[in-house]
């Protein structure tokens, strides 16, 4: 009866659209594989470190959530996500002198899905899209996808010069601005106060949709809290976060915190997208909170962290040439080197690799692809020894290379 | 330091598209909403019922799990999906007559993204999707997001008429067919292996991806197995399942099985979309089976919604007056009534709100809305006594507007 068994690739002619054959598996995933052969010490990853992920609070979360809400714990839910949990991070935010309200939450399976579908809002193929440069490459990835035309401006360690922000968007017309706002990914660049406000009064005064997304902002070690986005700039600010840095990613939990407006547009995607996100993993995680479990989490995140990342600079200090600078960042999961112009991140990977050292170059970070002298070091996940070989051996590679 | 903190809904004054402000809440989503309502009966829900999850397992496998696979239960996983688990559906598939192999399955957040992800591989704005008359409202959604034309041909007890599919093959090129094969939601209706075998020869001839949304396929508790689409047809089709209504919908856990080429594409859409599928909860699912415990689950499933559908089938043949037809399905969740042209199913939910019973009327599952006279009852989710009540009250409105 049956007409075709075998599962040949040309056996049926279907044809797919150019943009989507475009789209290919990002060079960062090329390099995480290759960082993850046995023996090689690791940089490269965006991951939390896995020996910190509370995994018998876990268990005990999905057991008590199970045996509480029963049935409805493993039940289809609203697209909008829990009532319950939005009203916590609604009140977690107010308590952060960010005002809001149920329905200016919406939850997402990850923020990965939150910047994917407020692009689609806002951006046709074609439109432009204004970015830090760099940015993050899964946000690229995205932008790709639809087609969008993506400019830049350039950063400091105060974040976007604010100057080529204007010029960009007069010349360009952007339909969304997209920034990591805090410890960026890839940067760990902060965005100071200042810019802040001035970023803020340009996304209002040419009416673009300014779109932080901000999963590291809990992640903070040392230094001074600065005002979110949000909390600055109210309506003109669509924010977005995650449970990934500060629980585990592996449950795809995220939110959009922005206007109802909006929030309702997006319930009606998420609807038509994948119905709701997962309905245990929501109740997992706001059991996990209301237990008072998160905030001595992260507490123990950031000591780990924090501790990781004063080593390793003082590390880079004793180990990297003089003509390498990188940044300090003061909370997150990375930092970035910036080497001489003429010298390649490309060469020094594969010269690392060979002595089983990685990190992920700087290059795909980039949306024209052009600067090709920087790369991102993660200093969460390796081991403190794992960190001082690692950083030791990447110092040697430098100093013969420049 | 604040520039706007209310969340006005003008105070900024951002422009969206036509096509996603047009996506409105779903109408069976409003019908839910009532249908929930303390007292009422409700034979309205597309829910597995919820007294057969096994949550015990559920807590169980989620404790060996983590304790088994630590940090990387929780951790980022591949877009693609949890290899261990896609080989299992592949060896089950294989298993039963559907040559699988690992590189044809990718794991999606439920079915439905499963849908929307083909959906958008195929189909761009202004292109045609054959489906049938009428089909499930979810795709519908999906359908009308990516501004495709809907185009349907009509079905009787065997399923899809299938010189109606060949006419509009050639009349609208449809990029798509999109087909619900077994049990199918809304109406029960399973279609026959000559038909399917019709069904595929015509999606070879005209070279049109067939889409077989497939989530009853095992819930069958009476009459034989008919060879699935996808048993028959091979690289022709592009099936799709979930766990949703064999083990829990929330666990968000789905998947497509098709040729590799397609899988690879789906793939990077996936990974743009939302990086991957919640980790814990596909190892969740993987443990469950891995135990033992899927077969027996879903015998019990089976045994206890067959009861229920005969009990229901002998207590309508009591009391639905003899101008009305329904469906009797071998398997899965509902079954359709049709009522005489000129009876208003608007008109019974009304009434048969006004006596706490609920049902969903048909026509938000046509895409032209224009089939009045039709409902769908879920016989899965009540209780035997109120299957028994429910049934009663609704011959009664039925006999008293007829």
């Amino acid at each position: 009866m049956a007409l075709i068994k075998n599962h040949d690739l040309t056996a049926v002619g279907w044809t797919y659209p150019e943009h989507i054959l475009s789209l290919q598996p990002s060079v960062v995933r090329e390099i995480l594989k290759i960082s993850n052969r046995p023996g090689v010490i690791s940089f490269a990853g965006g991951l939390p470190a896995p020996e910190l992920f509370p995994l018998d609070e876990i268990i005990e979360s999905s057991k008590r959530v199970i045996t509480k809400y029963k049935g409805d714990s493993v039940q289809y839910s609203l697209s909008l996500g829990l009532t319950a949990l939005r009203k916590l991070l609604a009140e977690r935010y107010s308590g952060k002198n960010e005002p809001t309200e149920l329905d200016n939450i919406i939850i997402t399976s990850g923020s990965q899905q939150a910047i994917e579908m407020v692009t689609r809002v806002f951006v046709e193929p074609g439109d432009t899209i204004l970015t830090e440069y760099p940015t993050y490459v899964g946000a690229l990835q995205i932008f790709q996808y639809h087609k969008a035309n993506v400019v830049c401006a350039d950063m400091d360690e105060q974040g976007l010069i604010i100057e080529q922000v204007e010029e960009k968007i007069i010349r360009y017309k952007p339909k969304m601005i997209y920034v990591v706002s805090t410890f960026q990914n890839p940067t760990g660049i902060t965005m100071s106060e200042s810019r802040r406000v001035a970023l803020i009064e340009l996304a209002e005064k040419y009416g673009v949709p300014l779109v932080d997304d901000n999963p590291y902002e809990e992640l903070r070690f040392k230094g001074k809290h600065v005002p979110t986005l949000k909390s600055l700039g109210g309506d003109a600010v669509i924010s977005m976060s995650t449970v990934s840095k500060i629980l585990a990613p592996g449950l795809r939990i995220g939110w959009v915190n922005a206007k109802k407006e909006l929030i309702s547009i997006l319930e009606r995607i998420k609807q038509a997208d994948d119905l709701h996100a997962g309905t245990l993993n929501q109740y997992i995680f706001l059991d996990f909170v209301q237990r008072g479990l998160l905030d001595p989490h992260i507490k123990r995140i950031c000591a780990d962290y924090g501790s990781k990342r004063e080593l390793m600079l003082e590390e880079m200090e004793r180990s990297f040439p003089k003509e390498v600078s990188w940044t300090r960042p003061e909370g997150g999961l990375f930092l970035w080197v910036t080497m001489p112009k003429h010298v390649s991140a490309q060469n020094i990977f594969d010269k690392a690799i060979a002595r089983k050292v990685a990190f992920v170059i700087g290059q795909p970070f980039y949306p024209d692809g052009k600067t090709l002298n920087t790369f991102r070091i993660n200093y969460a996940t390796a081991s403190k020894s794992d960190i001082l070989e690692g950083i030791k051996r990447l110092g040697d590679i430098l100093k013969e290379s420049i």
